[in-house]
């Protein structure tokens, strides 16, 4: 059985019931995070919690948990679950509301806790440069993790389309950002390089520590920079991923 | 009682569970409609339906209703709830997926109407010009109604703070392309004019029969325009609201 932390308990999640007026299903209203739990202990938790109250604060959300209650959701939905290791999804919502942008009053925000397997290592992937949709640097939601995914996803259907496994994106100017759920570091002439959040990176947990350990250089990536690459690495909260080849 | 129509049935509110694996809790995976019941029909229909459609095909998303089915529902709910005039919202998810950005093989889409009293006419409305952030004209999504919101909520809530009813967003260029949820008309010069969708505008129901009833002109419309316009509307498929002043 399924097991979620929802506001505080942990409950099944076929009895769990999100509100058809939760802005986080109407409008895209909230944020989250996927952690990692490795030997039942959530890891990076504190880059984690603070990137989620950045965001919480760029969007004027209450968070209505400290860190100390949330490490100890992440650990408890994983092992409610059976799970030694998992990816943890943290989901902060603004809660229901009535028709129209502004919220409520006194909102009601949602926290739920989800945990699934951690997915296993995952062969090199082949790359395209994503055609149909960018990131918006000139958007400060390109620095928070929100629920408004689509652009990634779009990017993640082309790459299906087109035989590949991601499908890296670009920002308004058409240069490199990320990939459609993972930021990217390449190694240039020896030096591992990876693009700079305001070019259009998510400002990742797993970049930050790789960045700090590799002294990677965080500047503007050109799609020529892509094609030159002597080594190109995909990372998320979950881990990294190789790149075979990016497909023109 | 709140009713609304899920998935083919009139249900309370209260008891329609949405789950919270739904991709449009999780990645705002899906798309939205808001259409005027006026003496208990709906308006605009073919306008909304056709939008609606050509939003599932840019998300590959499949609409598990004909529009005759969907026109009966706007009715159906508005009515349910007692409404002869209401703003009666259409959303349609992805249904329940697992943690990732692709669909599962068989999605199993959401599709929720509820209906609201219609809100009364308002004052003329004050606006201020978003600073804070901006549409991405170079997403394909800004050319659908889709449930990723934030960009507007973060301009209506620096609206709010600046004083202002509504906030004109600007796109990646700086050019005017509507507010936070309306579309713009300025009149200038004796003519009515409005931005292009390529501009980043939403392809607005009542926008369409305004610019074909005014004879608008289509074109891109700068901060300058504004500031120098004889007259300003905001229009959404609800109605018309004047501009009293643009604050700087």
């Amino acid at each position: 059985m399924t097991v979620v932390w929802h506001n505080g308990s942990l409950v099944p999640a076929q009895s769990l019931r999100i509100d058809p007026f939760d802005r986080g299903f109407t409008l895209g209203d909230g944020l989250f995070e996927t952690i990692r739990v490795q030997d039942r202990t959530g890891q990076r938790l504190e880059a984690h919690f603070l990137r989620l109250r950045a965001g919480a604060r760029l969007l004027d959300l209450d968070i209505p948990a400290t860190d100390e209650i949330l490490a100890d959701a992440v650990d408890a939905v994983a092992a409610a679950n059976g799970l030694e290791a998992a990816a943890v999804r943290l989901t902060l919502t603004a809660g229901p509301g009535p028709r129209g942008l502004l919220r409520p009053a006194n909102p009601m925000p949602t926290l739920l806790l989800t945990a699934s397997p951690l997915p296993g290592p995952l062969p090199p992937a082949r790359l395209v440069v994503a055609r149909n949709t960018c990131r918006n640097e000139k958007s400060p939601l390109s620095r928070v993790k929100s629920l408004n995914y689509l652009d990634g996803i779009l990017a993640r259907q082309e790459a299906a389309r087109r035989g590949a496994d991601d499908a890296v994106m670009l920002n308004t100017q058409g240069r490199v950002a990320e990939t459609s759920s993972s930021n990217i570091f390449l190694q240039i002439d020896g030096t591992w390089v990876t693009p700079p959040v305001a070019e259009g990176a998510l400002p990742g947990t797993m970049r930050a520590t790789l960045a700090e350990a590799w002294s990677a250089e965080s500047r503007p990536v050109t799609v020529a920079d892509l094609l030159r690459a002597d080594a190109i690495l995909l990372t998320t909260a979950l881990g990294m991923r190789e790149v075979a080849e990016v497909i023109e």
